[in-house]
């Protein structure tokens, strides 16, 4: 196997301690200011001081790369993205931008039912090519690891091909994938009005097809006034769970249902927006283990208030930032962005934001077995930054720092 | 001369009247659906609906590009920028975000009088490196013209270095560039307490040094409470102008000090930052024609609110905004995200975010007669963008969506 070695390069990592880091570990960060990594087969060997990582060598290594100093830092891991859609709504986001009331864009076409209706249009291979154009951008931007969600489908034959076209960006692209099935994302046209006859459908046939197919690691669910309630929410999970998949859910985006209340009586995998859940939910998830995924540019893409995420971690929440990409509310896959929008608009430390984007989300990701962290073991997936430190992806305003982007320690961006 | 047809372009371009627009024709963007520009020379021969462009070729054309539908703009042109220095400020970014009260920033060797020292320090070959890295990335983002200032030197050679790196990046990179001479950007350590004596040698040696070379257009002053008062910045701005510069004046950025009220006095092409401005200060500058340099990343750097250029547009003040790109305040030289700050943080509608970025900044940079929109007999400078029409910058949150820069009919980035 070839066996590589990395010199020369200011290496910040999170710690994998074996658990999502909370509290004050959200901003622990090892650093090598003269770090050397040593991969082999692409995976990592070593990692630290160079002295003590060319210990570590028992033959002359294949390749050697000088990094010629530059920040060195694991690969972002985004941790919730609806990358999978068909068609931009940039005429939408031009009309709320004006203030056009949400029923008027529903009346003139808009709004997640379009996605449906695109999704549902598209074939599997022309879904497949607009998903792999927005991956691969994210892929230049320093994201080797992606959760992909479905969700624009929402009848069973629609979310199996969209979930079809997740595992074929998982076998055709660099990154590592992992799918949610989320059918309960919206109530479609054909069950306006019954909502639970839906949740049916999905409990029914959805999830045992998905299942069957093997096809999904997750089962999420948009919990809100008006489209799933907390005790229909419950319901899904809970036969989610049954069958054998992790869970997630949406809770608390822009009301507050009560839904991170929920997310810790069911200690889900992670809990996503949150931008309207109180204390009491929050506290509920921390004592649960629940992963906080927080959105910022969700927030200002619809130019709301950004989540609590100082108080997440002073109560001990493990906080992941994701992009959210989807074509209505936030089309954004660039993670270098949401690091800065962590760091300048929710007030996180530069240590907890890349916490936030690699290990954390790892961890939100079910995938932290193998990604988030440079840890003896684990992927070599990481990014040469044109930065001192991670604190120079905030410093740099609305400007991608990713230099280099190494997915199993080759050079794919 | 070479000309060439750029056919099958969905065309988006202010229209110059002759002066910077302002009031409701900020938002009055010419549109082709179906557009087609024809370039002689790299100058525009003409621009409009396929058939009456091509009705203007009396030869084949030596080159027919296929636009494939891509949204076509006007080049960026940055009116503001401090793009030449010699090192960037990453560790004090840091300090600043982490709450070090900027005294202590001082102790520790930050702040403005660090990019002086390291200006000083600096052969002219070093700075032409580093500033020629960063004005090809932002070329790379879709800025065809800039405005760049002095003001790292703050002594009569320095700031002349500084002017003939300026230059060279004029003769050296395809972009067109204005200078703005700005040595009273700070007070330095040398006059520390004397800054009516380092006006007087900006007055009496500076200014004509620099008018002796030919090497600026402008002049420049940050008049600020604590830094130039307002009587200083009138004496320096009359010797400026008497000298034949064109002048521009930073006002009203923290402190309310009537900057604004004196760059309506004065006339000047444009007054900087005003997110101090009052409204009887915003009325003279309208009443005398100044373009409101607005520089929304500074107020993402920094955690500030936002200058208000809802209520500028209102007052009938010509808006234009610009990066600001320094290694201080606002490490950004992007105008993609400057546009997409200026319609989620400032409100502006897309139209008048393309007009401020595109012909009013050229009318501050001084430059409108030959770039800023395309019209007749200008430079074929234009982006290709992956949006449908201008609000698509915006709609992709973080990510610049410029596909391909043309620079007077050249395909340069
Ligand atoms: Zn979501
Ligand atoms: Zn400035």
């Amino acid at each position: 196997m070839t066996v590589k070695l990395f010199r020369n390069a200011a290496i910040h990592t999170p710690v994998d301690r074996g658990r999502p880091a909370a509290g004050s570990a959200q901003g622990e960060i090892a650093v090598f200011a003269k770090g050397t990594l040593l991969t082999e087969g692409g995976r990592i060997v070593a990692v630290g001081a160079e002295e003590s990582v060319t210990a570590r060598l028992n033959r002359r290594p294949d390749m050697e790369i000088d990094c010629g100093g530059a920040c060195l830092i694991p690969g972002f891991v985004d941790p919730h993205t609806h990358i999978c859609f068909a068609e931009r709504r940039e005429r939408e986001f031009e009309l709320r931008r004006a203030g056009t009331p949400y029923l008027e864009i529903l009346r003139q076409g808009g709004g997640i039912l379009s996605s449906v209706r695109a999704v549902r249009a598209a074939s599997e291979e022309e879904l497949f090519e607009t998903t792999a154009e927005n991956v691969l951008s994210a892929l230049s931007l320093g994201t080797t690891t992606m959760e992909i969600k479905s969700g624009y489908g929402l009848d069973t034959e629609s979310e199996l091909k969209m979930l079809r076209v997740i595992d074929r960006i998982r076998r055709e692209t660099p990154l590592d994938v992992t799918a949610t099935f989320m059918g309960a994302h919206a109530v479609p046209e054909e069950f306006r009005g019954n909502a639970d006859g839906f949740v049916d459908l999905i409990v029914d046939e959805m999830i045992p097809a998905v299942v069957g197919q093997a096809i999904a690691d997750s089962c999420d669910i948009f919990c809100e006034e008006g489209i799933f309630s907390v005790a229909q929410s419950r319901r899904l999970l809970e036969a989610a769970r049954k069958a054998g998949l992790k869970l997630r859910a949406h809770v608390d985006e822009v009301h507050d249902t009560g839904g991170a209340a929920l997310a810790g009586e069911l200690a889900v995998l992670s809990a996503e927006h949150l931008l309207a859940a109180n204390d009491e939910g929050l506290k509920a998830m921390a004592a649960a283990g629940v992963i906080a995924d927080l959105l910022p540019a969700t927030a200002y893409s619809l130019r709301k208030p950004y989540a609590r995420a100082r108080r997440m971690i002073e109560l001990g929440l493990p906080v992941a930032c994701a992009t959210d990409c989807n074509p209505g509310s936030c089309f954004c896959e660039s993670m270098p962005f949401i690091f800065g929008l962590a760091v300048m608009n929710m007030d996180m430390t530069p240590e907890e934001a890349l916490t936030a984007t690699t290990l954390n989300s790892a961890y939100s990701a079910g995938l932290a077995g193998r990604v988030g962290s440079l840890d003896e073991g684990k992927s070599a997936d990481f990014l040469l930054l044109d930065a001192e430190t991670p604190a120079g992806i905030a410093y740099h305003a609305g400007v991608s720092p990713v230099l280099a982007v190494y997915k199993r320690g080759e050079h794919v961006a």
